[in-house]
């Protein structure tokens, strides 16, 4: 503020100071001035606004996802003789959420009781008498606790007895081609509401234009059925750059990704998922060690005489993980919001606290 | 830097560049610039320091969820006879997790095995002799693999067998009013802790006055027990804007949102939960197609000569996701964390990943 | 742009303005402006570029998370005799997802059928006679429909008699110390897969320079294998500062916490996982309302005749959340990606989605 002092401070307040000018009458300097002053006004106009689009508002996506697969397969084992699969045998779990698990491959180990049995011969399990086994043993790697006794696993092998799920599961035979090989023709529906709370937008993946005679029949096709919600199993695979045969063998874990990145000033018409596909797990060849997907579980029977018994199914399959992000911007539609008076009517509707769900991008699309 | 040539460098170092200032002395232009000043000044304080509170940290939630359902109800249908469901029987998964299913609707087809029935007709699976239909054909869309014969599906209609589990399902007469109408007064405990760990802050959202005897008997009210972590589900349907009994024939997913915006600046007696609850899958009426929530599970026995029946249950009912948002601002708590001895402490107990959290806002909160 | 007139724009337009400026000769000037133009240096370069890293690209984590769980355990109980237990029996949901819970302690309840039987006695439900029944009344807290009956529950109490499944469970003798206590030297393998997208960066927990059979007999431990992705339950326990024992009676939440966080910058080398392991429900003691994690969940079976019986298990354990994070930044490799022609490769793998997973922080990692 200059020179100002305190006994003259009310005079002072009224000053105003500016820089004193030159000017330089140069067409060289001149263009050269200009041309810096374009550059800067280029850059805000269109690396800032356009690009960036920093003067739009944002919002982040709240999305709910349910899946339905569709297919019959049939297998012929040893173990369960001829056997048709529907979804409800090969979709675990059943609920239809966002991530769901098709069986493809599998051991199993019917009618196990709780009973005694040789462990499976390996170092620490094989034994010459019973000496070499410890009652009460009880190894983190092994099948069970075992009860001291060293009993015949083979003509030739000998290995500690213990108290488990008897006989017990041997995995090393996992069979090498897919036994449901039928499960790369299944379908999944997928089913996708979001919301911009912010901008009160809905939208699902269904779009308006898709009725229900198409989706009966339809099936996605990146080129020819871009909107269609129904994919089949192998072809995302496929997109995913994967051979299905292989991950079914073995297991692996697959991301549909969902996004709905949109700018709102544009008609809605152009707001719409863009799906793609990517392998979850890795199988970098040089670190192959653990590969592939599977899980156990049993189901449980009871015989007449009361005891329990059931078939451990060791499952390897392929899991789907549904991935849905976006974030929407919008200068139109935010100043409707802002400045008009439907302003007043979403605030009655208490969306207050839609005012923050930025910060919580992704949030809304797990279960 | 003006004209220092390089032998005058250092004395060129010491020298100070300034602008020529005007003094206009003018009541009218002066006071047009204390204004604009003014402005400036009450646009930094107003809105950047009060509104968008930028002078404060920031640091995002993490939270665990568990969830318990109560209420019994009681259905009377011929395939089942009268029959009591407790939670075990329709919380479908029951692990309590963030996201739960209520049944609320079915079509139970029991004692399915594996063996052999006719189709159900539709345009492709009517047939007038075995040669209409393949062997070993196996349509995505239909029930099972073909045998190649021709059967009466009933009196008037023919369609071709398929190996499958049979009887098949038939979906077409779901019942037009739920049938688990008690479902209406289940009750639901939401347990939900959070934590932001850049200041140490944890809180549940069983607030410290809770007591147990409250919580026996307490519902959740906006007005009266706001605090109440107790929901009866039609009430949240409610607040939903939508109608429980409607949602419960064909099934939903319904969104429980808790919002845990605070500001730790104000005393951690304001920062509780807030509830808000929204239908998270589409209803839009000019685009009904695939509407509700269902999905298909069965139970596995087994019969005195070892065969494998299942009862295989369209389970029609809504989804509830608990969706746990919210970013926490403080100033003080922060400069007590960043310039007082605490620090030390807090270092000490390898809190150093903490910085990082606010860039995976609502990772957490997933399960 | 000063006094121009429209006439003389052309003129006007290669004009060029600076201000005259005034050099003050002395050093003490110059030493301030110079200490004041050397402070505004240093916090760019120093706080900004070397503190913020403003300058740098970064990107958000997209993960995938399988695990599985090995041990055996062995119980006796009245209930159930002696009986092993195996991953299939305790790992629920079995799935390996992100997500598993290990079953410690249980209240099991057998041989329920559909059938009726007098209440558990509390206020409501004690009698004197029938009148003090209502029949069909159906308490959202009770087990089941009332009868209308008024029944001998013990020698000294009358209970209303219920329609439910029955006998029905007690559960208020739940084992003091958990019936599982093998529980704690069970281990579980994680498998974390993570993808920065925007920098094609592949990474997975199990590090290139583990080999198969490191991985057969290894146990993380923070000092001696950090690398290890097998991690003993207990351990897990202890790190964040929880008893296992007491936390496997009445169950809880625990987090597993992998950080991804990485500066690109660097060598891959340094950028790896770090693990760390928080209990994520709460047990403050002032407020100990509704504490640990169970759920209620049932086996079916059917008796000869057909009739379908149950066993309900209220099972108690712990839930590992595995929640993944991270961040990456990077300055050249982002160089690398924009400025060389390795920008067409990656245009044309279809990746320009990935331009926005920033803005969905965590989203991906939730399954």
């Amino acid at each position: 503020m200059g020179g100002c002092s305190s006994q003259s401070c009310h005079r002072c307040f009224f000053e105003y100071e500016t820089e004193r000018m030159i000017v330089v009458k140069s067409k060289v300097v001149g263009s050269v001035f200009r041309l810096i002053q374009f550059l800067i006004l280029f850059y805000v106009i269109g690396y800032v606004c356009v690009v960036q689009k920093s003067y739009q508002e944002t919002d982040s996506v709240i999305s709910s996802v349910t899946t339905k697969v569709k297919g019959t397969g049939f297998t012929n084992t040893s173990d369960l003789g001829g056997r048709v699969w529907d979804v409800a045998d090969y979709n675990i779990p059943p609920q239809g959420e966002s991530s769901f698990f098709v069986l493809t491959n599998m051991i199993v180990t019917p009618n196990q009781t709780q009973s005694t049995c040789p462990e499976l011969p390996n170092q620490s399990t094989i034994c010459m008498s019973d000496s070499d086994c410890l009652e009460g043993s009880n190894d983190v790697r092994g099948n069970g606790i075992q009860t001291g006794l060293c009993m015949n696993y083979s003509e030739t092998v000998k290995t500690c007895e213990v108290l488990s799920w008897c006989p017990l599961e041997i995995d090393i035979n996992l069979p090498e081609h897919a036994l449901l090989v039928a499960a790369e023709d299944f379908t999944v529906l997928i089913k996708n509401s979001v919301t911009y709370p912010k901008f009160n937008f809905h939208k699902r993946n269904i779009l308006p234009d898709v009725n229900s005679s198409y989706l009966k029949q339809c099936e996605f096709n990146r080129k020819t059925d871009p909107d269609c919600p129904i994919f089949r199993l192998k072809d995302m695979v496929s997109e995913a750059e994967e051979d299905f045969q292989t991950m079914a063998t073995r297991g692996g874990v697959l991301g549909i990704m969902i996004d709905w990145n949109c700018d709102l000033d544009w008609p809605e018409h152009y707001c719409g998922p863009k799906y793609s596909f990517r392998r979850l797990d890795n199988k970098i060849p040089e670190n192959n060690v653990a590969p592939g997907y599977n899980f156990r579980f049993a189901k449980y029977y009871k015989t007449t005489d009361g005891r329990e018994t059931r078939t451990l199914i060791k499952a390897y399959g392929i899991r789907f993980d549904v991935i849905v992000f976006g974030t929407v911007n919008a200068v139109c539609s935010w100043f409707l919001l802002t400045c008009t008076k439907r302003r007043d009517y979403y605030s009655k509707h208490k969306f207050t606290y839609l005012d923050n769900t930025d910060d919580n991008a992704g949030e809304p699309v797990s279960y």
